[in-house]
């Protein structure tokens, strides 16, 4: 099988924010041309489906990249030197006001094409209400769906995120959702 | 309920790059205070689930921006003026040989935080051999997995990206695997 692998030549920080770093490289072709890759670094992030009483637990907030509001499932970014549990337990309890028994069940990258972002989905159950203040810049309003009604939107297109629909269908897939299901 | 709009208080283009742009706003906040937010503008691209004899059809590539190898779904950048079904066309065609029927199956925003990069899902069937030529700077392995090993994969972790994972649970969720599994 052929080598596929790129080799950096030159690299640049074209800008490095308070979250994202973008890079611009000149990599070297398995063919021996030449070409550039915009990249942007980013922290690793969490998003959680947090269960309780056979309904999912959101929350509404404005995304400014968008210029709308979205319904998602609570998530957040790693901060510098936080273990993703930590980071799970308080980006719960900071945009939901719960503490939950966490359980990791999947990652992924978000967009591979530009970015190293990588998203660690959590379960989360048992929910205790024990919140924490949210960040200075953030503004949510907490919602809840059915699990069913949830599923159903994630196949319908209600939601239009990765990590909603992601998360609600490896959750549903992995049997998550089956014992609210049956009441 | 509140209203959780953020206003655009001053607008920067921090780069301009051959994809990617990136901008640095200073926004209003829903509580009168002032934040910055950075956001990468980003083309939508497509995504594609091509079903063949039971099989998914995947590629493996070089992801620069993770600096590993990966297999994911077929998928690639609107150009510009590129209406979504003409762009699933030519990926299907350029990345892995095969013209096939084509049908929208959903969407998703990768990382409304901070790109609005837009992916449309797409179901492949009927799959014939007419290839285009891809991109001077793409390098591709097709390779072929049983739905049922790719059903397995997107749950267990083996796929690394949000389109793939989600592309296939959607898939099977919305039984279009349903036929080769009884099979």
């Amino acid at each position: 099988m052929k080598n596929l692998s790129e080799q950096r030549l030159r690299h640049e920080v074209v800008y490095e924010g308070k979250f994202l770093r973008l890079e611009k490289d000149e990599v070297l072709l398995p063919n021996g041309n030449q070409s550039i890759r915009e990249v942007v670094r980013h922290p690793s992030a969490v998003a959680i489906i947090a269960k309780q009483e056979g309904q999912l637990v959101l929350v509404r907030q404005y995304r400014y990249a968008l210029g709308q509001e979205t319904l998602e499932i609570p998530a957040g970014k790693m901060e510098a030197g936080e273990d993703r549990d930590r980071c799970a337990e308080r980006e719960l309890r900071e945009e939901t006001g719960y503490r939950g028994r966490l359980t990791y069940i999947g990652s992924y990258y978000s967009t591979p094409g530009f970015t190293d972002e990588l998203m660690y989905l959590y379960l989360a159950t048992d929910l205790e209400w024990d919140p924490l203040a949210p960040d200075e810049d953030e503004f949510l309003h907490v919602e809840r769906l059915p699990l069913h009604t949830a599923v159903a939107d994630a196949l319908n297109g209600k939601f239009v995120d990765a990590k909603t629909i992601l998360g609600i269908l490896l959750a549903q897939s992995k049997g998550f959702f089956a014992e609210e299901a049956e009441k």
